[in-house]
């Protein structure tokens, strides 16, 4: 069946870059339908302002362009970080979360514009173009998905070369760095070339959004972020609106080095995969959100939380942003974050942050006092000592059972 | 009921200090038992050699010094770091899995002497009585446990140092610090005092186990640490026991001011308490052990290991470890390590640590030609159109019934 | 101390028997406080009318009688169905859940009334003391709890009756059955003498509830039950209040012989304990609730789900309904009961029910056309190979480094 | 590319039946290479002799005939019963187990025949063309996978039977039943047909492994089934192998009616599905299991357990058996089973069963004298106090906290 006329008008996730080009120019070839471009602004730290021009010299209908750091912070970094969400014990989802959004986006583009397709420059080896695609198929579940790089033929830098020399889509001189990235308010990714040997190092140039701690100030410094209800409001005293405050703490992670890491991951199209993150705002938040729960958050509550965490990031990792099962866990995240209301006092120094203090005027359940003194209102020694004798009783039971047995 | 003559031979937990050199007085006093003085040495790094002079000095009939470093380090932090236990997000549960040892050499001991009794020093306000008693009941479940703390009037300073030199004790002339602590090769561990405000940073002199990371080397410093079935086995090269390996990175973690953490954290007794710990050497090796993971387990496996580590963790904290909840946890954990067989690179800098390289010879489930060449045989790009296809399935389907009641 | 005046004044929950009569008595004496009374008809299918003067009679100053039958069903019963709660594989909490609602009612008399202490009737070797008390201390943290069994030394029967017959207190000439029992609008629980004996089976004569199966209709009989957001609304289409509902299953329930259990559990206290139960209407909810979960009700939420019952369900069964984690836990239920709306068919037969058929004409996820044709709209077949093959892809690598290791 | 040769042999799961007798024609002309027939006993109560010269006839090399009855149940329903496996909290995932151990012997014989290809006859909207591949790529990650089902364009029963009348394959006269079934020692599902409509209660005539509980005997009877290790090894004292003990429950299930379930289940392809099961003697199974578990387990190990037992369940539905996640979460659930010895008593009446005794001479937990006597050794009841009193601390820091705030 032939591709050409089976779809009136796509609209493109567009960078403005060579691979996006070439894909806009390759779907109005292949697919003989207009393409809508569109670039949302997440805080990658790139000038949007040429793309609509480019994308109208290559061909596009219509390019829209839209500022998403507010709804990206507010909406998607911050209900994640309310959860701890951590991929594998390491990761903050940076490009993960991004995903969605920018689905979303790109889907109320495609029902203003009347579009019947929407597509995208992920390949077909990563992660990117599933959270594309479960995102797509949320907001419009008949919604025709083109994904180039599994269906065309240029799969060698050279072919793609050739393509573009053709359509006469101007080629960069020299790409900056060999390696692949990804960047927005929340994080910066890397992945490829020298990354592919997972024993040898990352170089030192590779990073962009943290200072090398080597060169990071000698003297710590500390910040104080206030949080309500689990999302931090203000830093230092100032308050800030979310992607002001991401950014804030951005600037203070780049000074101290702060937000690096190094993985190898588990990709959710099945193969292991080599990334460099880095981090620096997002690092900070998390640290700083565990000491105000310290002080705020139930035990039980915690513990609960926690155990599902693993999940949580494995669906926000996997691309089930949109998803029931998400939403449901984030009733029970939110939910927990009712309480946790403080501020937290955080110390950078050269690589690395820690809480230092944390306090809350209003929902801290710490006292000092129940340790020292009214013992007689609240805590009684001597109570301890039922308790431990209630919860050793099965333990005591098994032990007389295994004995009886051995005897 | 009189407790004199209740109890014919005790064993204490003695460490010679002030306290538990009352407590031994005391239980010969009110008990009129015997007392057997017990002391091991896990690695507080204090010298030992006095003890049974001191106890004997004191009352004790006998005083039994074990060493209990090798046992320690191998079949107590090792299993647990295999789990990758973290207390609470962030508590490497120094002082939690020194507990259990103590109780299992004290019974030995008990049994061996013939005594009917037990006693510790812990407090009736803390997790540690808990964690010794569970222990003791696990290895005879009808021992009589004597917790001093929860029974005496001796309720303050004064009123010990008084039973103290009414007794002939010999008081410190000054204690050197007015915080509580405990020590031993895991971690050292801080509380009370200038502690019990929250929001006040742990004074600089409080550190034993870490140099200001302000002092540390200028220059980072590579370790390359070796595991097998998830317990490491050498450093940089050479081969060491368990508590010598421990101890190794202990020195490595100390010189580059590794480890620290100010924590305000829920204790099992029902109320939140501050600690400060250090945990050096135990802090490099998650480090690198989840290095080795990554490169040698399955992605399934960490995720169900991880949803386990927050319930793993509380057993450890709560004083679980002899219990068959623990041990039924630890078949799954051990199982999970059989993979984990290789090499990790850590770079440590001034108060840190990070994996920077990790590679297995015999595990690794990396292969970076799954994502480029060889597309044929392992990985056919085209086949994730049908993956998201089929998991998207049922997201679909809920839009469209969405749609529908909204149409 | 004395506690003779260390009380003002008392609530009790009363239930007119010989026990909470001599408990009554026993207060005045002992405490010298004021009594009141406090009985709730949680639909014990006793006549509760006779209550405050026997309350008088015995010495307390005020009776309060309620009738809490509907709030038990809506607030309590309905939303732990929600969940699905069972314990240990098989018990509906019956008893656990009625404890958290009497707790609540009798603080709030004491509240009304200015009272300063409350005492129940629950013996200090079962789950009812900690449920009660753990309600009485979430609504007032600082209140008297007075726990008779675990202070007087009435400990056996005959003492027991002394005390009564001294005080005048009026003992039932025979009490009916040798074991004890619990009774509520939800179920009837059995324990102790007989039961004693775990194999042996339960005597006919205990079932109160539910008639004999081979007593049961030789017919069976349809029930169709309707759900909102989780809650059963109406039967055979006629629309009931909870507390109705829940009747009217139950007398199905009781015609067919549904909801006997016959249970050996884990006590929270740390014994194991044999309890025979009956929950003839409940048995039928959750079999129906299941049904309509089944077509509304996505495969990853009801995975979630499911995998923390075991969880919600000891919460309850430990008497933590007043608890942050279970207030937390039950946003994520009832987040996933929104769409949870639908009619289940059910079949009644002898002892047991089984759902036969369920529809739902807003929430039904269920199309059976995905199975046969409009294939080329949401189902293509060949989209499974790329499914199976990604999902293998980890699975493949594994072997291959399996036999590469071996070769 | 012509499939046309690509493969030499190919090994086919074969059922005599006309699909698979189809596909073995079709694999013959469409790949041209040599097919293997294989055929497994699993229980499915057909008598496979006749099965050779069938798959000779339309065209086979050769053909296999195993008996895996023994290991079925040894090795694949012991194990998953072990577990308490039970799918979206009904199905006991009899298909599912099944499924893995068909794929393995099917390999070996690939093995054996030096064959490069295996394939089966599974649709591409099902379960279980996963459940056969995952199995083929864990035990050769390079084999070549034929699903017909997904290749040809035999989309239609007519065109089914145009390719049998043209090819010579004899189709049987009438298909006994209009709804599809699979059979094994351990179940039959049907699906299909009038189960397309969920509302609609499947028909009688459909029901083979269970009588009619309406024409079930009047009397009830009795089973003592007794574990070792979580695993029956005798039925009213007869020691049975696995296979003879679970087709021993089977009569007795059948008598009975027991095992019956109707279904609206979701595949792991996306969709729902509604499956009516018969489970006759693996329904008596677990009722008996969890009847030993009462009197011998732990209740946190339970707890551990249950909790993981969605997630255990739909790694075998999903056809993970041969996995690291399955095999690592099943050496927790054999941890488990060492102490589950003993002996449940169990009742059979008109279409169910209950456990209404148990006992364990080696490792029973039970006392009931921890309720009564002895009370000094082991159960103090006063200790009840201080275990609610420090249980309910967290609680009662909370409400003075939100006392604190409201006040």
């Amino acid at each position: 069946m032939s591709k050409y006329g089976s779809v009136k008008k796509a609209v493109l996730a567009y960078s403005g870059g060579l691979d996006t080009s070439i894909i806009l120019k390759w779907l109005i070839e292949e697919y003989g339908c207009e393409v809508v471009a569109f670039s949302a602004d997440l805080g990658q730290g790139e000038e949007l302002d040429h793309i609509p021009q480019k994308a109208k010299d290559t061909g596009a209908v219509a390019c829209h362009i839209l500022d998403l750091r507010e709804e990206f912070v507010r909406d998607f970094v911050f209900p994640m970080f309310r959860a701890n969400a951590i991929y594998e014990g390491r990761y903050f989802l940076g490009t993960s979360i991004a995903r969605p959004l920018i689905a979303k986006a790109q889907m109320e583009i495609a029902a203003k514009e009347g579009a019947d397709a929407v597509s995208h420059g992920a390949t077909g080896k990563g992660n990117d173009q599933v959270r594309f695609e479960l995102g797509y198929y949320h907001f419009d579940p008949s919604v025709k998905v083109i994904a180039p790089w599994r269906e065309w033929d240029l799969n060698s830098r050279s072919a793609l070369e050739a393509y573009a020399k053709k359509h006469g889509i101007p080629i960069p001189t020299s790409k900056k760095f060999p390696w692949s990235s990804d960047r927005n308010l929340l994080h910066i990714s890397f992945e490829g070339d020298v990354l592919e040997d997972p024993w040898a190092e990352a170089p030192e140039e590779m990073y962009l959004l943290t200072r090398r701690p080597e060169d990071a100030p000698d003297q710590p410094e500390y910040l104080e972020i206030e949080f309500e209800k689990g999302d931090a409001v203000a830093v230092n005293g100032e308050r800030l609106s979310p992607a002001a405050l991401l950014e804030k703490l951005n600037a203070y992670g780049y000074e101290h080095g702060i937000g690096r890491l190094d993985l190898l991951e588990n990709r959710y199209v099945g193969m292991k995969s080599r990334g460099v993150y880095e981090t620096p705002g997002g690092t900070i938040l998390e640290e700083a959100h565990r000491g105000v729960e310290q002080i705020t958050m139930d035990r039980e509550v915690m513990n609960l939380r926690d155990s599902l965490i693993p999940r949580y990031a494995a669906m926000v990792y996997n691309g089930y942003w949109f998803s029931p099962e998400r939403e449901a866990l984030q009733t029970l995240i939110d939910e927990t974050q009712q309480t946790v209301n403080g501020v937290a006092r955080v110390k950078l120094y050269k690589g690395h942050c820690r809480v230092v203090g944390r306090k809350s005027d209003t929902h801290s359940l710490f006292n000092p006092e129940f340790a020292t003194f009214e013992a007689d209102e609240v805590y009684n020694q001597a109570d301890a000592e039922g308790f431990i004798k209630l919860n050793a009783l099965r333990l005591r039971i098994r032990s007389m059972m295994n004995k009886g047995k051995a005897g």
